[in-house]
């Protein structure tokens, strides 16, 4: 099963493609794709189009991304909503299952920590994945661990096992 | 000139067409689109495609919507926000250009009071427009108010000189 991982952001927005067969763990890519400096519409679409060709060239089963919960600042929350509207029409448009996921539940499911900071959770990307080089932006390694999340809401993850 | 107006909600979109020629509004069509009770993906994805039909319906030349500027209520703020972007990257794909406007724009807009209650601003519209009849639901006469605003941006809008 492929799963691509979203982590979305009005200007930056995360993605990782991950293959999760027979219990285990595959990175096919990751990167991120920016938005800065244009019009909205243009951005919108942009972003719309950049996702399309993802989604081509690793054709995903399943679609993963963090959804807003409980946030504190109210000027970055509804741009990030808005853009969440963009990619899962976009995902939605492409026939994918879409499975959303809170912070708390990405940190938890990749670290069993439901505190973990950005650090805690890219090492822990990189030992599921087995990816030896650090894993930058931050984007990208959270939608890696999006994608870990959707893979494991089909099948029991078993962070300790994968870890040993 | 063709404006759509569109007041956005996660679960009832209002959606206005309004004419604005010489200085003279003509009202084309108003209505709403509902979604109420379905998944997330086949919600966006049939919002995407009534609108779509309204506006091979309409031909508008411009859109205009109302964007959230401040809220308290943080459960309708962010669903209501994601549907914004699937709206507004729907608008974008046709090509249209995208106006936005506050609520406290509208209001002052259509009736020169920025705390206008819903049932003023449904009676200043039926004049601007010369509509007898009550428009329903709320969310239909807010989008026409929009539509209005969306003209206004062109050309200023004398509201005054029109409801004499």
């Amino acid at each position: 099963m492929r799963i691509i991982g979203i982590d979305p952001g009005s200007t930056i927005i995360g993605y990782g493609i991950v293959e999760y067969t027979n219990s285990k763990f595959t990175c096919i890519d990751y990167g991120v794709i920016t938005n800065a400096g244009r019009d909205k519409s243009s951005e919108y679409l942009s972003t719309e189009k950049a996702l399309s060709s993802i989604m081509k060239k690793y054709h995903p089963d399943v679609a993963a991304i963090e959804r807003l919960f409980f946030f504190n600042n109210q000027k970055t929350a509804l741009p990030v909503s808005e853009m969440r509207g963009v990619l899962i029409l976009s995902l939605a448009r492409a026939g994918l299952p879409i499975f959303e996921f809170t912070p708390l539940e990405i940190k938890q499911g990749v670290t069993g920590y439901g505190r973990a900071d950005k650090t805690q959770i890219e090492k822990m990307v990189r030992i599921i994945l087995g990816i030896k080089k650090t894993i930058r932006p931050d984007d990208a390694s959270d939608a890696l661990a999006i994608a870990i999340c959707g893979a494991n809401n089909y099948t029991p993850l078993k962070v300790t096992g994968n870890n040993k």
